[in-house]
């Protein structure tokens, strides 16, 4: 099996970032995650802090307005989600690369050989080391991680109808927090 | 860190017993499987087709017994869960080996170096597989998938409170359909 892409769906701290832009550079493959937000803010003109909350965890604002009984066109998330949609189809059309979050594995879901991952690990794995990356804050890291938690499961469900987290959504998931960082990247790319 | 025990569940006709022994093999540790059902069998005095069947696939009598009104002491499937529990305790203790099926991840959660694998593929590949390995039967392989499915999550569920196939419960998760079986020996071993 030959996969031109890997998609790398994670939970928040978990470093799926970081093994995604590891796992490219070994690769010599591009990796997209910061360069999405800016390609979707230059054709949305939005700004880049307001698409990485609005189109990856969903505001309530979005969900409530899918809920809602007075009759509306489609709002900003749907618009974002669009774009993001096109935007994702066509680098995976463009050649092998690696791209981080934004429902790739769902969008690319007929139209790629993917590689779908997951990467998860257990609170207190994710506390420490979104201290470490990000700084402290006024809410406690492991209120901050519920918080994503949440609204990056509910962004999933809702634009793909498939359960965050499930094994049978991927070819493999791995826990960064048992395993190593270095362990993840090491089979992500033997599976290449 | 060392992983003394792996622990594989899957799903029907996933190859998760096949990997599972050829993992074992390659790394020169004992497999229990079979094994596993012939000490409980010696222990408990039941035939090793009922435990099969009462232990792994939980009945129907089980789990309304569970939800049964009237007061009652523990059942077979109870009296069978606490053989297979010290069974599988004292195994882990006596050494590294493989472990297949039997919520032996659950069971040596705290008590084990585990590595704690999950196997699974889509329904097409299981379906062909079980033809291939087990022959026809008169219900369809579909069928047969799906009603094994639902008995051992529910059999799972019933016993540890995890959610089945939930990547959060391991350290890895594998789909042999899209990866193939030897990917899957491959990357555990690399793991031990």
């Amino acid at each position: 099996m030959k996969n031109r892409v890997i998609t790398i769906s994670r939970e928040f701290g978990s470093g799926g970032r970081t093994i995604g832009r590891a796992v490219a550079e070994a690769l010599g493959i591009p990796c997209y995650d910061h360069e999405l937000l800016q390609e979707i803010a230059a054709k949305s003109g939005f700004a880049e802090a307001y698409i990485r909350d609005a189109g990856e965890y969903a505001p309530g604002g979005m969900i409530a307005s899918a809920f809602s009984h007075q009759p509306s066109g489609p709002n900003n998330a749907d618009y974002l989600w669009e774009i993001q949609y096109k935007l994702i189809t066509e680098l995976a059309e463009k050649g092998p690369c690696v791209i981080v979050g934004r429902c790739a594995d769902y969008i690319l879901r007929d139209k790629a050989d993917c590689l779908r991952v997951f990467i998860h690990a257990d609170m207190a794995f994710r506390a420490k080391r979104i201290v470490d990356v990000y700084g402290e804050r006024e809410a406690s890291p492991e209120q901050r991680l519920r918080d994503k938690d949440k609204r990056r499961a509910a962004y999933h469900r809702f634009y793909t109808d498939m359960k965050w987290g499930h094994a049978q959504n991927y070819d493999v998931t791995l826990n960064s927090g048992t395993l190593g960082l270095d362990a993840c990247v090491r089979i992500i790319k033997s599976l290449y």
